[in-house]
């Protein structure tokens, strides 16, 4: 990873949970790195996550809905890491036009940018395994069919093709990687809207009882931040993910139940499972994991921490640190 | 189509080419139409397509991006067909964001309205068939793999994808029709911004010389317009058809250079071929043409016109009223 050093990096969403490891590991490559956030209370930007780094890059707050800003921040830069989004699925239903602002029309809007100032920009952007909905088959593959199942998803696709679309007309070097559930330190949980992986982490850390709804064999696939961050810099620096989808995803599936029980090997807590309530089942996509041998060959990545080693670490910071995360949570 | 006589039917993008024809259609059927359209001079909307009916109609000029006029405009009515839009790929490339606030951020807006005040109201989109890009595949199935090759592509996608996700959560009743190229009187001649289709024809009549790229081999689907407006009122007349995807299309399919021919036995005009541009070449999509059998067999839809006879009937139309369909177009 040689090739950052030195180099001009934008990342958006920067002090968000992504973001601020992505950060962080740029800094000690030797990169220049700015990062741009909002800093929406409700979601994930927290000035903890880069206390340490704080010095050593540039943080410029603003809204990636902002044009004039993206215009000026883009130019000269020779990476962008497009992280920031709303990622609330939840929270994208109930205010359908405030996703679609910052998911689609700001992407389209931090393109042009990039179009008009500075064309030559590698960009990677942050998508997620949520447009493929309910899987049709297992393992889903980039060529599953997209059946968003939320507004989020919609707007989550729509940001994608923008993309890819920049760089099949514009020739604008990009590449999109669908995460699926990441964990890790630094992850918002402050609330209940960006899915269960906060909500059960919190809850185990806090004590608080659990509750699985069915009998938690739902499978899922898990990526500790450091393999997301690894993915991100390995899409940025090889030419043949340009233009690309890539899933991300892992080796090893695990239910919830799974989940929660090497939750309850570090934490004290209760745990409970409860019949699944008739409005969640409609929506419940079953299980999920991704075929990622896409990225593998073609990138060499293949994620490194097992769950069991990556919830441990978790909940070591969190156990530390967990007050610095807290702020809006009701008690 | 006895049902919907009485009926309240509401129609965006009313004034335009389709929206016309279906508003005529269900004048004649009885129904209680009003039609909506913004007017604005770049787009569809021309008050000659009405004159005849528009005496036995309501027309509400406002735009689809207006959130107050659509929540008054959903209330009280059984049918909503959703036309309107920004239709012109061109037109997405250089102004991206404007063809995003029409495709999706009014789709959204309209969807609101419907959720908040006429969760009953039953919604037919029009849908196209660019969201499908490239084909990898021939004939196109609904399950093909979306692939856009423009901002529009994008943004109509998002557009039906909203329709379908407001049907499985919200309940409210829709179906979307991926429409293939449509050709009719009343189809906007005034500018080339909205495909070949209409340029032919008006060159034609205009006995403007016609160039084909390449050897005007490419195959391509067309539907006459009143066998979309018939594809429209089946699809709200079928609880089948809710929540459905369909694609358009014809069981004949033609090369550009034939639809051309057809063209030149009606009118008098030069033909040449002229080699392929290198940037269109890059963004051509080659063959097209879908597989319409699951509105075939679900809903009983096949286009009863064939091209000779649409064409000879859109050559009638124009012959006589040309004159009131090249307001824009540059002398």
């Amino acid at each position: 990873m040689e090739i950052f050093k030195n180099k001009r990096v934008l990342i958006t969403g920067g002090v968000g949970f992504i973001g601020s490891h992505l950060a962080r590991k740029l800094v000690e490559l030797g990169a220049k790195v700015t990062i741009v956030d909002s800093m929406i209370p409700r979601y994930g930007g927290n000035l903890f996550n880069i206390r340490d780094i704080r010095d050593q890059l540039k943080v410029n707050f603003s809204d990636i809905r902002d044009a004039s800003a993206n215009a000026h921040l883009v130019r000269d830069q020779d990476y962008l890491f497009n992280l920031a989004g709303q990622v609330s699925h939840i929270d994208s239903m109930t205010d359908p036009l405030t996703d679609l602002d910052i998911n689609c029309r700001a992407q389209l809007i931090l393109l042009e940018a990039c179009r008009k100032y500075n064309p030559t920009i590698r960009l990677v952007y942050a998508g997620t395994r949520q447009v493929y909905g309910r899987p049709d088959s297992l393992p889903v593959t980039e060529s599953h069919l997209v059946q968003p199942v939320d507004v989020n998803g919609i707007n989550k696709v729509a940001g994608e093709y923008y993309h890819i679309l920049y760089n099949n007309v514009y020739h604008i070097p990009s590449t999109v990687l669908r995460m699926t559930n990441v964990y890790g330190p630094c992850q918002l949980l402050k609330h209940d809207g960006q899915g269960f992986t906060g909500i059960f982490i919190r809850d185990a850390i806090l004590g608080k009882p659990i509750s699985i709804f069915g009998d938690g064999s739902q499978l899922r696939d898990f990526n500790f931040v450091s393999d997301v961050v690894d993915a991100l810099l390995l899409s940025a620096a090889q030419d043949v993910a340009i233009g690309k989808v890539y899933n991300l995803g892992h080796s090893t599936h695990y239910s919830l139940k799974s989940f929660v029980d090497i939750l309850s090997s570090l934490c004290e807590f209760e745990f409970n499972m409860v019949p699944f309530p008739e409005e969640k089942k409609r929506i419940d996509i079953g299980d999920y994991y991704s075929d990622y041998s896409l990225i593998k060959s073609e990138l060499g990545w293949d994620p490194k921490v097992s769950l069991d080693d990556g919830l441990a670490e978790t909940i070591r910071y969190y156990k530390e640190y967990i007050q610095h995360y807290l702020e809006e949570y009701p008690a």
